[in-house]
């Protein structure tokens, strides 16, 4: 199925496949697509059972152990003590909304903003990514009195109504919003001699003129910084500055989708945007930020965000409460005390450069790239089309091997390796030769799959 | 201002009082405005700056004691042990996302639909009751095919794009969607003969038919069960049947709006619906489930969810994570084991009965109405119209005795009273004297008040 569009989620299990499991993962197979209903997946060709989950691992039913290079939830660390002893101790002492006065939540909140440039100076909570986008939608959308949006051709920012509506990644089955325009992703390895920074610019500014021109006011732009659904593009760094500066001359908001790459996951900086050296005028974080309490935040000029505070009504029961917002806390704690910054950008470059390493003589892998602690490997079949069955089989070999990863991008066809953040030297070479074993066995066998 | 539609929030505290504050509340509110910006509000004209809860009590810096007959969230007391034994318990062994196998969210489901009529018999998790509508509005219209979606003319349904198009009540600068209808709220207290059911039922078939009229095709009707912001409306309990019937023939969806009256707030039943004797499409609930723990659902037929769950790509992150589902099976476990809900129909019916005999001699009380431990009670000025001013100084005049309640209705003359479910009878008199107390105060002062 080489170079076609893929239209269904990436290392999806198949249900139609549940007979040939083990009977406990067959029995919950069922039950939950009797109670849960189809829309629920499982990852991987043989589904997981996790049990427990400590430090960079987790542990199955029968005890076997999975160095987890995927989930950024988690980012700190699985049941990392100091997170959990913050919820504990918060849960049994307090837990509510921000109708009361509290001083936690300003404590917090100086501390998160202090990571932002200045001009970033106002942040509210909610409890998830999707509603920070939704959130930041309706901020861009008050402040601009425009409702026109432009994301890239598979950019994914939520579940909302309105988030589903700029996530062209979820397929033809969920419409993009009639005022939504695509543009094509950035190509960071373009062969034609031209700047990438300046032909996505090109891009964006088409897409506000044709905006435009069909009537719609521009509201803004929304980019994942890293645009991980897009295949994981993060170079060269700095290639965003032209499209900020035509987002801002036509009048729209540059708002800079942070829930991948935020909280040291690049390395190179805290948020995706700094590596990038721009300065958006709202970032929306979410999934590490509470270490997997429901947490997620909207950082926002106060100047852009003034009418719609003062004018509009909106409160977020769960958004920002105790529990929440001691969790976050605890997770910079963790960040600054633990330096994961740095060792995002020091375990990261040892990994991307042994990556390249290993695949240097593969011939169905066609690029390494990465920031930090986030890394992809594409793989191409004989004619050099994007391969998705190859990524499948080594996101399912690894598996095997006990170590976690997905798989992203358009055609499905591009490895998704996100370590959690304490990673050491000795988990990344735990990775990576599982990897390189994995990879002689899909090399070994890479026409059979290649026929999937 | 009598009689004057409520724009902003009932009981927010005015910024513009805040040099009249204590130096202490005060540094916060002014941190607060310039941290999180002018969307947060606060409660009372003297904000709470409250450190712990446990039972039915908050506590405040100094450590004075407020009897909560307000929070809807930690429905079975603050800090309840069993939950938050499990929260921490929960958080220190695993805490992931649904796409690995898993047994407790599986086991939770089963109880959790038990409860419910057997043709609703699929539930998907999200993390707040705003996700929750929002899916429940992209399941509707993706089963129908139609847009259409009718509320009452001063609901709340929450927070998202879509969920705000549909909440009337957020006033004049968060627009009603174009294809949203609103209709007049149920009277239960009409005078003029007419079953309040059909009338009710009339107004949404009219509607139906305007709408349909516009070229919209109709896809469903959504309700709080117990109309919370139209004034707390429960009675005569089976009056929307009538509605659920208009709903179907026209080939749309009831959704029963659960986040306020389910889990055993209306002491008849677990759901508000049940109270009705009415079978909905899909039913949404969030706030109490995981008391305080941010977890939300939606309960839908799996002959509806069938399509959207096969074709629509929906992942929530954090919703049915590990410890949002242990957090909400230590409700359901207490809610069972303490007995709450028939606590929530003997205090709510004692207190009901307390309210009418105390306020029957009062002039400016209108009506008292209530399920279980859901409760109003009406303020109206010597020409008979809605007395927002008096239901505020009634309000603070609580607070100020160390009681904790709300404001609501389309003129914000209406308190709303909801005691957590443990309340004793003693708590029930705690509550009662106090009342007593400042509806006597309020009565003295009222001409004062009245011209505010």
């Amino acid at each position: 199925m080489a170079s076609t569009k893929s239209q269904f989620m990436v290392n999806a299990f198949d249900v139609s496949t549940t007979d040939s499991l083990d009977p406990a993962i067959q029995a919950i197979v069922r039950r939950r697509a009797r109670i849960l209903g189809p829309g629920y997946k499982l990852f991987y060709k043989t589904p997981l059972e996790l049990v427990r989950g400590e430090g960079v691992y987790m542990y199955d039913t029968q005890g076997n152990r999975y160095l987890d290079a995927y989930n950024n939830v988690p980012s700190v660390g699985h049941c990392h003590p100091h997170v959990v002893k913050a919820i504990s101790e918060q849960a049994a002492k307090l837990n509510t909304h921000t109708r009361y006065a509290a001083e936690p939540i300003l404590d917090y909140s100086e501390r998160l903003l202090a990571t932002f440039p200045a001009e970033l100076d106002n942040v509210m909570f909610t409890c998830t990514g999707s509603e920070a986008v939704d959130l930041a939608l309706r901020i861009s959308r008050f402040h601009t009195q425009g409702t026109g949006v432009i994301v890239t051709a598979n950019a994914y920012h939520g579940l909302t109504t309105a988030a589903a509506e700029i996530s062209p990644q979820l397929g033809a089955n969920v419409p993009i919003g009639q005022h939504v325009w695509t543009v094509e992703a950035p190509k960071p390895d373009r062969n034609d001699g031209k700047d990438p920074g300046t032909e996505f610019a090109a891009g964006v500014a088409a897409a506000i003129a044709d905006m435009q021109r069909h009537g719609i006011k521009f509201a803004g732009f929304i980019a994942d910084t890293l645009f991980s659904t897009d295949g994981i593009l993060p170079d060269p760094a700095g290639f965003l500055q032209p499209t900020v500066d035509v987002v801002h001359a036509a009048g729209g908001l540059y708002i800079a989708d942070e829930v991948q790459p935020g909280f040291a996951r690049t390395g190179d900086t805290m948020w995706g945007f700094q590596r990038h050296g721009i300065v958006p005028d709202i970032a929306v974080m979410g999934k590490p930020m509470g270490n997997g309490m429901p947490i997620a935040g909207v950082v926002v000029k106060s100047t852009i965000l003034a009418g719609f505070g003062n004018k509009v009504r909106y409160f977020n029961t769960f958004g920002g409460n105790s529990v929440s917002i001691a969790a976050a806390a605890a997770v910079l704690d963790v960040i600054e005390g633990e330096g994961l910054l740095e060792n995002s950008q020091k375990i990261g470059r040892y990994l991307k450069d042994e990556l390249v390493r290993l695949t240097a003589g593969a011939e169905n892998v066609s690029a390494v790239r990465g920031a930090g602690l986030y890394l992809a490997v594409d793989f191409v079949d004989q004619a050099g089309l994007p391969d998705a069955a190859a990524a499948s089989d080594t996101i399912n070999g690894l598996r095997q091997r006990g170590v976690l990863i997905g798989g992203t991008g358009m055609y499905g066809n591009t490895l998704k390796i996100r370590p959690l953040l304490p990673f050491t030297h000795s988990h990344a070479d735990e990775f990576l030769n599982a990897f390189e074993d994995t990879l002689a066995s899909v090399a070994s066998t890479g026409h059979k799959n290649a026929g999937h």
